[in-house]
């Protein structure tokens, strides 16, 4: 059974890395010995090794030993093979375009499909959806396609933000980003507040959190929604 | 000798379509009877009737036809017998994209070089650079590639927006984004603020508007800049 935890963001305003998500992550990786860390999106251009101390040091607090993919030498065995999986967040096209040099796409997504818990904060979560053409990121490098894991059937927008109404500013909303994907694309998109998360058991998706969700479809008006119900 | 005009947005706010503009556009189209809108970047995913009609409203004011380039049966041909070129804002992946599927890159590069008179605002202005990479847009469409029209020597991220010490949002920064950009790329990059422009005569180039513009390159701390001199 597919098991997800797809998180906006790996640390919320106030907060320490993961800490708001301490409780959950307990539950969600009860036992789990040791997590494979995907650290390919490279927040702040920081090295693989570098970013995976800081995922292991969260963990430890849970008892969880973390290794980072990036130091096997056949990183598809290391999917095969590992007993739970967490993409840290940074840059999605950093992240996308590495996934696919390693040809690693097929082999995440069969295992998450066939049971191996995952976990994704930002940009470990978009690339869940169907594609990664809601993501927030800059595109630093051209990776081969857009297309991503198709874990769930609609496209995540992390870090989601509401218009500000005192905005002196005339760049896109967050909204209207999204809307122009719509007149080009027909995947539904979750926007996903910090501090909000999805938890995917089998067929079931939860919105957990403190914050509803705004959920766009092509041709319709974006609502608020506080779960999911069999009408999305 | 090249002629550009390439402005961080349309509208600054408080003001309409190209007001801020109005004094500055009446120089820089002297002797020009009829512009060439490039109309592609569809900004909220607008038709290219509707957005070719909002340029030529303005610039009715200063006398001057604006015809879109999508009236054309032949762009190519369009484009190198056109007065004047004008590429409006919209989201720059859309943009490039057409661009590419039209074939017309090379053209727009070779009578821009050529001395035809070039104004881009936001994503029109994004693609003078080396290459889009350094847009703010969602990746809605899938271009054939991020390069594009190599006019000037670095990159423009425009819109540029200061961190805001109040912000309570954990999403990446302009800056950190653009710091990311330079872990991957070796090309300059300058942030225009909103109401900023850059009037460029051949070689030399000047910094308009009422604001100063940040200066990034890699390996270097970013700068704050009132012109361009000789350093750069």
């Amino acid at each position: 059974m597919k098991k997800l935890l797809l998180a906006s963001t790996s640390t919320v305003y106030g907060g320490t890395y993961l800490s708001y998500l301490r409780d959950e992550l307990s539950n969600f990786f009860q036992g789990t010995n040791e997590i494979l860390f995907v650290p390919y999106a490279r927040p702040s251009g920081i090295s693989h090794d570098e970013y995976t101390q800081i995922a292991a040091n969260f963990f430890q607090q849970l008892n969880k030993k973390v290794v980072g993919l990036h130091t096997f030498v056949n990183p598809k065995q290391a999917i095969e093979q590992a007993e739970a999986i967490f993409t840290g967040g940074g840059n999605t096209f950093v992240l996308v375009n590495a996934l696919y040099q390693l040809d690693i796409i097929n082999s995440l997504r069969k295992v998450v499909l066939g049971g191996t818990p995952y976990m994704g904060t930002s940009a470990g979560s978009n690339i869940a959806g169907q594609t990664m053409q809601t993501t927030n990121d800059m595109p630093i490098v051209y990776p081969p396609s857009f297309r991503t894991l198709e874990l769930i059937s609609f496209n995540i927008n992390p870090h989601y933000l509401d218009p500000d109404p005192h905005s002196k500013h005339k760049g896109e909303t967050r909204e209207t980003r999204i809307k122009e994907f719509h007149v080009f694309n027909n995947i539904p998109v979750i926007g996903l507040r910090e501090g909000s998360w999805l938890r995917v058991m089998g067929d079931e998706i939860n919105l957990k959190g403190e914050f509803t969700a705004r959920w766009f479809e092509k041709d319709k008006e974006p609502i608020e929604i506080s779960n999911f119900d069999k009408s999305l």
